[in-house]
């Protein structure tokens, strides 16, 4: 059904980088037929739809051609960050993201990492749940095995495979959301005091767990594109007692990036080079728009020492609270971990999920899920180029839900949030995604919901917002 | 309907614990009816049950009388711990318990905390759990408040007027069960090295968080009816720098005492001396066979020096993960422990615990169980009594449904757990509720599921077990 919007993304994503530049002859219809293996029909549907986007320009008897490019915002800078060891910061600005219900705030919470959770993909999981939720016994209301239900255990294992992994169940614990995989993997390596590399920006769950427990970030330089500066990464190893490093390699939070290969098996070998572990966060590795999904560091691992950390809070709900966590040679400080945290996960939507994802309903919604993400980054990026100041530089997101935008060095988005408090919209501030609450210049800006004029109306109001204070402060 | 369980149950504890005595004439009907409040009828029912009981003996024109002594098994010893602070071990022992889950293992599982989940009172959770799953929407799906859901923050602010406690809701914050609840309050208040003064023996959670938090265990001796010995407490809080204290005082696992209310008050009263946080676990405390429940130590907390912690995991269903936490003055503490943990907890079950509660489904609810368990407790003695070794010495619980065995010094109760494999049997060893591995010498069984021919064939095959390795030791 999807098939052609599959091949879409993937031109429209060649297209983002490069391979083919505006003016270009894409390829013929019967080479992309033979290509990919798909029917002559399907390539057609797939450039009517990449017309429908204004990316592609049929020209009669020739052929499709790359449209004029768009005007484009920049891309972001590649962050400085301080490159030593620092205490974390930023949780009273966390706090403050985290508060509201969307039920009873009524805050347009523009910033928060919400998939969309209205697709009819998702009402399988719904019936089972309903269904299970009638079974009056051990398997629902009573504490499962601490490793998590074994049938949605080999469903993960199952699923591993398209990110080139294999795993088998018993390698896999199931957690209370990635959340939980995260901060049991860096309690299981490291100790209060230790020193954790990350990429900059980076995910301020993880950095909110080093918090807590008393450990330092080393935030590194970070490409919008490519993803962590290996060089960088490779001077503070030298120079620091670097316990592991924490990164999210594929549709990067909030950089959008997915890492070349090259450079995970770069990473991977400086890794086992300073015998450091990695805790890799593939949380929406599922969401990336090109198929098939990008591989995972842990894909390259032989030695067990990638943690890797996921769940379907993004790929299906976050209200689900299931995650995993495939720990390598961990393995055993992780269950301690988990069992001193929440001790087993609960059952009855761990029993879903495995229904779902045996009776084959998950791929179905994942390439629903990723063409309507890939249309919605489109639009959003529309928006901001339309309603926002035009010195503003944006992410280019080769997946999941999320746009970084960058606006010129003074900017303060925390005050920024506070002006559109009156609105009741709110965006994240950069500043959480850092150690030392560095980027107060950015924000970051969810488009998982499908384009409506109340998300454009926010946008343009963001926007007009921004510009006004650049004026007032410029 | 159970109005008169309610009053035989108060009965018989005035009975157990010494207030009437063997042959001694009870109070007429007359004079409870008017004591209760309850009508003539509701007394008589009440004396009849305790007469099915083996408890009270009627004679005719004179009332009722309280029945000859059955044999009981002497009260267990008073632990002698280390009376320093130790790191935690038998971490080894404790994943030997939640390893295996109980639709797969086939285990007679005796020795875990788990509460019979088969009443037809817990159907109406069932059908709001089932009717919500359908809900596709951002109350059910998506990432709740990090403090809970208020209707549910509000109904349980509700319950805890029944332990003497004022709370407002604002004040509550719901975790995933009661495990995230201790182990996000020991986080909150101290450091790796820090000391836990703790009750011993003790719930192997929270020694199993401390130890990985890399805090130290300060084992005090405990009495079997009166709870954590407060000279001793206080002699190390004037010994040692103690951060905070943690114990169970009401229906204490595994124990089953209830700390008297002076004693609460008392330790209180040292907490604020020497300013030490208390964490209370309270998961059992609505389990208690009296009626009203007993107070917490909470109740007595002036200056927000007390964590209560609790959850639905004993009283409904451990597979709900659905606890809180009244942090008092460590609220923004515990709001991050939280945050790094598990994020917010799953929105599905708050919704329909807090229906159920809203309903007024909780309290009938807890009746019956409070009614089960203690027939279970007076059958499971029984039946120890009968199928263990004579110099076995048992608890009288006073809630819940878990009784502690103490065989001779010298007896393996980890040894005795191998030797019951083959018969599929497994009881929690004692050493495990010990941070230094003591009370191997004792056991926990689990009497929540109603008398059955199985249960009973186990608890002889484990008392003929004890007695086969006592005669080879001895």
């Amino acid at each position: 059904m999807t098939l052609y919007i599959d091949l879409a993304t993937l031109i429209s994503s060649r297209i983002e980088q490069g391979l083919y530049r505006p003016g270009d002859r894409l390829p013929s219809v019967r080479a992309l037929s033979i290509e990919h293996g798909v029917s002559l029909s399907t390539v057609q549907q797939a450039y009517r739809h990449l017309e429908d986007q204004g990316m592609a320009t049929p020209k009669p008897k020739s052929g499709y051609f790359v449209s004029p490019q768009r005007k484009v915002p920049a891309l972001p800078q590649v962050g400085r960050p301080a490159l030593r060891p620092v205490e974390v910061s930023q949780w009273d600005q966390v706090l403050d993201q985290i508060s509201h219900s969307p039920e009873h705030s009524g805050l347009l919470q523009l910033g928060r990492g919400r998939p969309d959770i209205t697709a009819p993909t998702l009402k399988p999981l719904l019936r089972s749940l309903s269904r299970l939720s009638r079974r009056q016994d051990a398997s629902v209301l009573t504490y499962g095995c601490i490793r998590g239900e074994q049938s949605l255990r080999q469903q993960i294992s199952r699923l591993m495979i398209d990110s080139g992994c294999q795993i088998p169940f018993e390698e896999i614990v199931v957690t209370t959301g990635c959340h939980e995989a995260l901060s049991a993997a860096i309690r299981a390596i490291c100790q209060p005091g230790d020193i954790v590399a990350v990429d900059s920006p980076s995910f301020h769950g993880v950095m909110q767990a080093l918090k807590g427990f008393g450990m330092k970030a080393l935030e590194l330089p970070t490409d919008p594109i490519t993803g962590i500066n290996l060089d960088a990464l490779k001077m503070a190893l030298e120079q620091w007692p670097i316990k592991a490093i924490q990164l999210t390699p594929n549709c990067n939070n909030p950089l959008g990036y997915i890492m070349p290969d090259a450079n995970k098996r770069a990473l991977l070998d400086l890794a086992q080079r300073y015998d450091v572990a990695i805790i890799e966060d593939d949380v929406y590795g599922e969401l990336a728009f090109s198929y098939p999904r990008p591989r995972t560091i842990k894909s390259y691992d032989r030695d067990g020492r990638v943690l890797l950390c996921s769940s379907f809070s993004k790929t299906l709900a976050p209200g689900l609270r299931v995650g995993w966590i495939a720990p390598g040679r961990y393995q055993e400080q992780v269950l301690h971990m988990k069992y001193m945290g929440t001790g087993s996960t609960a059952q009855l939507p761990q029993l879903a999920l495995a229904e779902f994802l045996a009776a084959g309903h998950y791929e179905p919604h994942l390439r629903r899920m990723r063409s309507q993400y890939a249309q919605s980054r489109d639009q959003m990026i529309d928006w901001v180029s339309r309603y926002f100041p035009s010195e503003t530089r944006v992410s280019r997101p080769l997946g999941s839900f999320m746009l970084w935008v960058e606006l010129p060095t003074g900017f303060d988005s925390v005050y920024l949030n506070q002006a559109l408090l009156e609105h009741k919209i709110q965006i994240a501030p950069g500043s959480i995604f850092s150690a030392a609450g560095k980027y107060r210049n950015c924000l970051r800006i969810n488009y998982a919901s499908k384009a409506t004029d109340e998300i454009e109306n926010a946008v343009r109001i963001v926007g007009e917002t921004v510009a006004r204070l650049l004026n007032e402060t410029g």
